[in-house]
């Protein structure tokens, strides 16, 4: 096999076999491969797409270019949440406490990286002492006992599909489709995964800006998951604006607490209720999702999801009274407030620009090695629809730094009022099942 | 300005700027780019295809990428002629002398190269003593004083060209008109050419197997001559069988001498004359190719042509005496003929398993470094539209080894021989000018 003439047969719209695309993969990362060919692929892929037999041929290559996790240790179905990335994004942090209180195991690999704001790690080690310092067999045993722990990423996941990222990153190929859905689904499916639950995000703040890009993509992952024996479900969610109020590290920790206690934002409610209720069918503890709803209001409702939360923080070092006492949690010491410059109603919040407030802040990681505010970032007053006040509060920016000019300018800019009246985005467009 | 931002721009359908162009070019050549860009970039191009404003940036990109050959020296408007290859062609063998001989200056740069038989150099070093170590000036005095020189390209032309075409054989995108247009034409404004007379072959034999894409290469390659200020015409001919009967190196420089004295194949004689009379007519020295025909059929039927070429090799080293007694030509050990099989027309000859046959016997090269045996090849009897009887030879064989079954063998399998009437395939298909 040449892959000069792989390339060729697919360029010419024909399809590649499970050996051909095993081929390329082991080659490409063993180093036999030369990136050069790779992007040319990558480029053909672009433009003639992939069959649903090849996506979930490629990830499972991808998935076996590297290390694997065995989560066998643990009891139970394991169902993971990925989702495709937005700004103000609490779900994990509600979501892990919320599923484990109903005895789904989250067994959560996470990671740190670049963003907006810091991963879910970051965001728990603002309750201080909490740490993911553990090895797999007290991660195990953790999960066994108490349904949810989380740990940092460990072991040479993917590294095929590390390889290709960044090859696409440099070479106009990011916007495939198909590579788009195998890489997150061959990193979710080497983490362990036994079911799998996507939050696909659309709109400004989103990668997949258009609702019907969005709708393929979930539509790629779910038949990608189900093809390998892996229960896939997506829903489509809203990402025009942030989610929920808070973006940052500790103000989101203090949302989730507000949201497990049934008083945070209702859009990040929401979202948590439907992407949990799927996590809790999928994890064999209810018939249905509605059913699955239903028992994880009653969690919230009856304090069971918030004391699971606290049962979670203490057992990898935190000091839980965060929960009770949010105020012990690492707090800005300016707080200022963006001013609406005219009555309205809100049009637009430009999820992008907000994130970036953050960033600037200092709420996130511009290089892999830089260091994160954790108390600082922003917290929306008004959301898309919502009235306005000219001079009334738009936003809340915690800050460590005085001088916020630039900030201030990039929140300025990302709200748009109108004086003519609208009406809030759906907050879930669409439900993609097998 | 980013590469990767040039990719996608073109991957999204846009048109490149010079500037943009000459920026990859240069990148390209200089390493700064890395070939895991540019082949992305190529595929791309496979896929959108380019603009003649965009062909025509890229062509002179590469033109500017090394060493262009000054002609200046020269009197008169130097005329090239490119063939885009095929099994056989004498044609140049044949122009040089004959175009020359009414004062079309041929100032001609060739390779060796690889493929069926050798470059036109290997093919003229089959005459004794013939040799092209002549440095530039003595290279311009040849053509100032006899109007034809021959001498191996020397300096560093189109080195991004080079590197390019290295790149896409590899990563499957040879195959872009855009591409190979801007290569080929490349090279010969590099080569210091005022104007150029494309021969551009279609069928089995050659790069373009369908009709409709020769005619688009030769509009591309018309339309970026004339673009960039050189004068440029070409013809479509065919290539569904070998030119002429002979096919090796020594063979066809007889087969030139023949047809020098007007007693050459009919084929190889009318293309000469065509090919000839653009040259001819665009060097100046005519009113029309009408005209220029009448006058190169003159020049072979008074011995004008002739004459030249023994000039031309005289002043070369070379000796003449051939032209009069082609047995002092290096001559074959064996000569086998091919029986054919039944009676009936020659439906189709398969030039390239004609072309495999010669380099099986030795008269091309396989690596760069590998000897060419100058007095092998294929005299072709029967041509498509003949008739044959059963046993009648349809080749000789020029061997320097008595074992000939792979050989013989090919040969076979490129003729199919039909019980009905067969019509020879037009030689000509279409002349495009600007």
């Amino acid at each position: 096999m040449r892959m000069v003439d792989l390339i060729e047969k697919k360029r010419d719209g024909k399809e590649l076999s499970k050996a051909e695309i095993d081929f390329i993969i082991q080659g490409y990362t063993k180093g036999d491969i030369p990136d050069y060919q790779m992007s040319a692929l990558a480029m053909v892929i672009f433009f003639r797409d992939m069959t649903q037999e090849e996506r979930a041929h490629l990830t499972m290559a991808m998935v076996e270019s590297g290390d694997q996790i065995d989560l066998s240790a643990i009891e139970g179905i394991k169902v993971d949440k990925h989702s495709t990335g937005g700004v103000g994004d609490t779900t994990t942090l509600v979501l892990a406490p919320l599923v484990a209180s109903l005895g789904v195991p989250v067994a959560k690999m996470s990671g740190r990286g670049l963003g907006h704001t810091g991963g879910t790690i970051d965001k728990l080690e603002s309750v201080p002492g909490f740490h993911v310092e553990i090895d797999n067999q007290q991660f195990n045993e953790l999960v066994n006992k108490n349904k949810v722990a989380v740990v940092g990423q460990s072991g040479n996941l993917t590294p095929a599909d590390k390889k290709l990222y960044a090859l696409r990153d440099v070479t106009a190929t990011v916007n495939s489709l198909s590579l788009i859905a195998s890489s997150i689904m061959s990193k979710k499916i080497a983490s362990g995964a036994d079911a799998i639950v996507l939050d696909v995000k659309t709109g400004s703040g989103a990668l997949m800006k258009e609702l019907e890009q969005a709708r393929e993509l979930a539509r790629a992952m779910v038949d990608i998951g189900n093809r390998v024996g892996r229960q896939t479900m997506a829903i489509i969610s809203d990402m025009s604006q942030p989610l929920g109020y808070a973006v940052g590290n500790a103000l989101e920790v203090k949302e989730a607490i507000d949201t497990l206690r049934g008083h945070g934002p209702k859009d990040l409610e929401e979202l948590c209720l439907t992407l949990g209720s799927y996590m809790v069918y999928l994890g064999g503890k209810a018939q249905s999702p509605e059913e699955a709803r239903e028992r994880l209001k009653e969690a919230i409702a009856n304090g069971q999801a918030l004391e699971k939360f606290k049962t979670f923080l203490s057992a990898q070092g935190g000091d839980a009274s965060v929960i009770d006492d949010p105020s012990r949690l690492p707090t800005a010491k300016y707080v200022f407030e963006v001013a609406a410059p005219a009555e309205g109603y809100i049009a637009s919040i430009q999820a992008d620009r907000i994130g970036t407030a953050a960033m600037l802040l200092g709420a996130g990681r511009t290089t892999k090695d830089s260091a994160i505010d954790l108390a600082v970032g922003a917290v929306l007053r008004k959301k898309v629809g919502d009235t306005v006040q000219k001079g009334e509060p738009l936003v809340a920016i915690h800050s460590n730094r005085e001088d916020i000019a630039d900030v201030k300018r990039m929140i300025e800019d990302a709200y748009r009022i109108t004086p003519d009246a609208v009406s809030a985005p759906p907050l879930i467009y669409d439900e993609i099942r097998a």
